[in-house]
């Protein structure tokens, strides 16, 4: 058998070997049958069953999601719920099989008006259109009695295939059993690529249509450096692929040829995200994202359960640093418990910092009331960084609450200690004023996916302009290097947190800018440990100097060319 | 009798005396009868009657506006004679008066229904809720037998009070007879707001719902400069009032006391704008927006509608400048020929620059040839200004496309002249990339609204962050001392053309900071002037160094107090 080659997008650096399990393929119902042979109210009955059979299946799904990765993340199933039970829903299905449509054409067709309506809405409303479409196959699948694949129990080795994958689809799928998985749309940005780099999965996404010529139980390799899924691999690809990750994970932190230390850290989102990072050897957490306490939930968790979340991440990084960002949301996330406005440009509004010194002031308190307690607990380093910071007014009223809630720990007896406190360099004007942020605290970390966003005026969830949104572009390398620049000759250390630093191409680069910290998808940490080890830090300043005088992405792209050849 | 006063946001610095006309105020329809007594046949009669009446209305003041301000302007009356005959309202009043509601409350009631409905939308689309306001009061004012206040032929010395203004409304206003204008609702930024200061009208907007306790007739001050209304004014008030411009109308070019040359412009958003600002002293126009000749149409102007207006513009200032702004629209502007995309951050997606070397290529070539052909006229001096560019490709491309043009007219025999060559510095990337870009143009002109907007990751029209967007926040003070220092050297000079350049209160900074042209509402030009006359170069290279210096905008704000006093 010749191999066949397919093309996408690779999300993950990693290359595996496994066997094709399709996912909930796409039910093709055919054209309906004559309206006059359909029994209307035997179709309504079957409807009906399907219905309670549906809502088995997601009761069950949903408890096995809650203990496996956690309550918030089951919440997802409680609007699947809804949308099963919604009235609207229900009568256009009704309707629809009155009019002569059996049940599984009436459910498709109906869902598909409601999934179109939803698309059409901005942000949050356009979210739940794949949550609907979740309902919709569960749905037609009970009707057609198509087999079942149950995620959380696949064999292992098993390479998932899909149209595409639905938070609810990766909640359970299991990483020990996976060899990787493969989508037909999705970008880099996507639900599921963010999951496979959180897992460090072999992954491929956006293969398009053609996807779907594979068949179930075919042998693949899903190779994520190259963003191929090659279809019965012939003996040399396999070997390849098998032996693609030459690079060493190293549990020690490293330094640069001529031995300069760079603490190269784990981006996390979740708890879940914790061990994964701790495997691929991050030295610590350089950006804990506390919004997964919050998402998907009807109040927001209190100051023990956060405590508890806080203290779990330090004990898996028991000597390194976890920076833990506040609170980081605004009118682009669904939390109902907060009065999040719609907002014309909500990347331009009301979010990061700004919400916790207005109308989330009680939250960041008692966030800050957690943090504060778990830094007391003496296992590991903790930090505390502000997100979306663009005065340093705003750096001065948050360091009054911190200590205002030291003051009431002290006063309660409660442990508790100061920590790290930094801020993130996300808008143009933190790195303006980089040189009067740096009076105020112990540490920058340069947030370079909103920065990129912000100095070049170009959303990178945008396809139309996510080209410009690069952070490539010689004028986010200045912007980093004025920052960089600010803590000159301070005690004050630079990390950053962004996609960029997750490149190991470009880590010469970030060590000649002048950082000390690199924090990154755990996936990477070990290319990126890797490429320290290979950097002098001359040659890196000097590759710095050239890419900082380049006036265009292109120009910057042949320095570092150059530089790795 | 004693003057009450009443405070609101004044939108230009300038008092006017007169007499009050209220327009449209809203009709107080009262409990609707009971049901019984509604003889729903007559009311929809009623309603027919009304429909036609309010169609013939429009007609008129379409053709009236065509006339007196332009086509472009009188096509929003279009819109209105479709919402007139929509089916689906149609249908709404008419099923309320079958419910039992007379024509009146039933229309009232079922344009509230649609105006709510559009007002939950976003974007283009909540901008149609004034236009269905509009129609609404129309027909409820046909119906209950109102009296029409005719905006187009006013008394002389009328001081218009109203709800709010709406586009259609102030496009009628003739502002030879208008002494002032003050309205319930609006903000700063309100169309209201932009007109007023387009044509130097006294105004007062966001007075809230007490305005509706001034009687039609009464007379009051409209005092611009310190926001208030004043009703029933006393002899001192009114003598305050007439004489309170004492800022002297400068035709000729100005310098600072010490002789250094500033050139002060006017932005100008329509052909009616032009006079307004020749009258005001500008020295020429430092922005020309030419969305203007493309919104309210059903498709782009032709090359000679554009060469027209460009050289009518030329002919306002023959011995001045005129800088052209290419087109600037992107996806928060409905221009239905345009294909324009719905996206989540319009104001962070594709625009300006951006469509003109994309989608709207064709566009930007006919624009750029009607350019050359009136800078061919000799009349006037043509400079033509790119927006939101935030790399140095999108300056090389735009240069190589006006050199096609050129060559292309030259091929044809057309005679056309190749005019300066700019960009607007408004991203942040531009500001980083200052030292690259000044090497491609003849001048830059600094957009401070954008610019702040951007470097401060806060929209100017979301109140929530308004506070944050500010100019005199020190990060937007440094990102416009980079690019002034930029060109330091050169023979590029630079402009700013923002809503800072018009305020009198900054011309010192401004100065300081080394703006050679500053660029404004024409209402403020002569304010601006006898400000420049007013500063010596080293006072202010002085305070711009204090202002630089600072880390926060209220020491800004102290150093502009400190200096002013």
């Amino acid at each position: 058998m010749t191999e066949r080659r397919f093309s996408g997008i690779g999300v993950t650096p990693l290359s595996g070997v496994g066997t094709v399990v399709w996912y909930a393929p796409d039910a093709d119902l055919g054209e309906p049958p004559a309206p006059e042979t359909v029994d209307a109210d035997a179709e309504i009955d079957r409807f009906e069953s399907a219905r309670d059979e549906a809502r088995e299946e997601i009761r069950a799904e949903r408890e096995q999601t809650a203990e496996r990765v956690g309550e918030a993340e089951a919440e997802v199933f409680d609007a699947h719920v809804q949308f099963l039970d919604d009235p609207q829903i229900t009568e256009g299905v009704e309707g629809e099989i009155e009019g002569g449509l059996p049940a599984e054409h009436a459910v498709s067709r109906t869902f598909d008006r409601f999934v179109e309506r939803f698309e059409e809405m901005e942000g949050r409303m356009a979210e739940r259109a794949d949550d609907l479409r979740d309902v919709r196959d569960r749905l037609v699948r009970v009707l057609v009695g198509g087999d079942r694949v149950d995620l959380a129990n696949l064999p292992d080795g098993s390479v998932v295939l899909a149209e595409r994958l639905t938070p609810s689809d990766t909640a359970q799928l299991d990483p020990e059993r996976v060899a990787g998985f493969v989508t037909a749309t999705g970008g880099r940005t996507s639900h599921a690529a963010i999951f496979a780099r959180s897992l460090a999965l072999p992954a491929v996404v956006g293969i398009g249509e053609g996807l779907h010529d594979v068949a179930d139980g075919s042998t693949v390799v899903v190779d994520g450096a190259e963003g191929t899924l090659v279809v019965d691999p012939d003996a040399e690809t396999r070997e390849a692929a098998a032996g693609s990750e030459d690079v060493e994970i190293r549990a020690e932190p490293v330094e640069t040829a001529d031995g300069t230390p760079i603490e190269v850290a784990a981006n996390v989102g979740t708890e879940a995200d914790l061990a994964p990072a701790a495997d691929r050897g991050a030295d610590g957490i350089g950006l804990f994202r506390t919004e997964f306490l919050f998402l998907d939930r009807q109040s927001p968790p209190d100051e023990d359960e956060q405590y508890e979340a806080y203290r779990d991440a330090l004990g898996t990084f028991p000597e390194g640093r976890v920076v833990v960002r506040t609170l980081d949301v605004g009118g682009d996330k669904p939390i109902d418990y907060l009065d999040l406005p719609e907002e014309e440009n909500p990347f331009l509004g009301e979010r990061g910092i700004r919400r916790s010194l207005g109308p989330d002031a009680d939250l960041f308190e008692t966030q800050l009331r957690a943090l504060l307690r778990a830094a007391g607990d003496g296992e590991g380093k903790l930090s505390v960084m502000l997100p979306l910071v663009s005065t340093v007014e705003e750096v001065r009223e948050a360091r009054e609450v911190l200590e205002s809630v030291a003051t009431d720990l002290e006063a309660a007896g409660v442990d508790y200690a100061v920590p790290e406190f930094g801020v993130m360099i996300e808008t143009p004007a933190a790195a303006f004023l980089a040189p009067d942020l740096v009076e105020h605290v112990d540490f920058f970390s340069i947030g370079t996916n909103d920065l990129a966003q912000y100095v070049m005026a170009a959303e990178r969830g945008n396809s139309r302009v996510s080209d410009l949104g690069d952070y490539r572009q010689p004028a986010v390398l200045r912007a980093i290097r004025a920052t960089v620049e600010a803590t000159e000759g301070t005690d004050v250390w630079v990390g950053m947190c962004g996609e960029m630093a997750g490149d190991p191409e470009l880590t010469g680069l970030l060590v000649g800018l002048g950082l000390d910290e690199l924090s990154m998808s755990a996936v990477t940490v070990p290319q990126v440990k890797r490429a320290v080890t290979e950097t002098t830090v001359s040659d890196a300043r000097d590759l710095a100097e050239r890419a900082l005088a380049a006036s265009t992405k292109a120009e910057v792209e042949a320095v570092l060319t150059e530089t790795t050849r």
